[in-house]
């Protein structure tokens, strides 16, 4: 899988991809991300990437000219499954997408920054709009370095034992339960009986329980689905 | 505002806030963000901060000792108002929390890896557990830039115009309204008459029913809050 990503600050994007999980992919040539920077496709003097927003108010827009035509310019070496644009009013972006976008082949991200882009780009090039959830960032290179890190990690390979993937949050609508690891007793906090106890089946048993507990505590909305 | 943030990888947060509005914070004086190697508390010959589950299964888990020492050394020089743990089944993190966060003065984040964190860490020492989505991510350390740079940017004086974050999308349980900017007219696709006309009131106008419409059309959900 290639992720190309579009942004107007690709120094943000140097040390997220090049440790721990995405570090090994990319080396093991199962991931290749690419880091573009808008200011190159710039026609004019200064590079311009953004001006202010027609009808007034505070903060600048992304233009039209430089993403349209990096983006042309991409797409004559390779075709993208998706052109995703990295937004707060984009689908929210959860772990049935990311399933579905580790299947891809070639994805472009662009990252906004300001008040966004022209709203053209997103109607005529955008396939696919993503918000990583309701809150607002000052730009789009973190929302793209999640979903990247999202997408690369359920690549078959990448993790070093698959299984672990499977029993995450979210794959089967339940989140993960506890955790414990040596000391079984730390400053007299204890290590719940059963996870000493040796019988895997009584495990399995108490994990599905905390699972299901777990969720129904925190996140019901997750068993509804 | 001081964020520290504890991670066994914390070559991964080097770039992101070392550019864009969160440096110019750091600048200011406005805002410091440190962080901590977890291996450095470690007391084993190895540096070692993980160790296999009780129970058996795949995946690593963050051990006791390192976290409580770290987090016990580092309270020695500060009160924090929040110990937040950065997990999938945590709170879902919104705009509402990074309000309500960036009014504090001490934050201490601790980014889990591998199956998360021991169980008794989360019991006795986080005050608070975060999620920034439904999805997984191979850390907690870009969740916690996440979190970082939502916070950061409305810290009063960060934004080079305070109006700008009062009109982004969530701050009303809104959507943003589309946005424009020159030319007029590229390759045929035409900015709306009302944005050229000129008229304030009739641009804030269109811009709330803009934000009303595509509320409803993508995310009727922030309505009923």
């Amino acid at each position: 899988m290639k992720i190309d990503i579009l942004s107007v600050v690709p120094a943000l994007l140097e040390s997220p991809f090049s440790h721990s999980i995405l570090k090994r992919a990319k080396e093991k040539g199962l991931f290749e991300v690419n880091v573009i920077n808008l200011r190159d496709f710039s026609t004019s003097k200064q590079k311009q990437v953004d001006d202010y927003q027609f009808g007034g108010g505070a903060g600048m827009v992304m233009m039209c000219q430089p993403l349209a035509d990096a983006i042309d310019t991409l797409q004559q070496d390779q075709k993208y499954d998706e052109i995703i644009y990295m937004t707060p009013d984009g689908a929210t972006f959860n772990q049935k997408i990311a399933n579905r976008l580790s299947l891809k082949e070639n994805l472009l991200i662009i990252c906004g920054h300001y008040k966004g882009i022209d709203e053209r780009i997103r109607q005529h090039y955008v396939t696919m709009e993503i918000s990583i959830g309701d809150y607002v960032l000052s730009g789009g290179e973190l929302a793209a370095a999640v979903v990247v890190d999202s997408i690369g990690r359920l690549i078959p390979g990448v993790l070093s034992n698959e299984t672990s993937a499977l029993f995450d949050s979210f794959q089967d609508n339940l989140l993960a339960p506890p955790v414990y690891t040596r000391p079984a007793d730390f400053k007299g906090w204890k290590v719940p009986d059963v996870l000493l106890a040796g019988d895997p089946k009584k495990v399995d048993e108490w994990r599905t329980n905390q699972s299901i507990e777990r969720t129904k505590e925190r996140r019901p909305d997750l068993l509804e689905d």
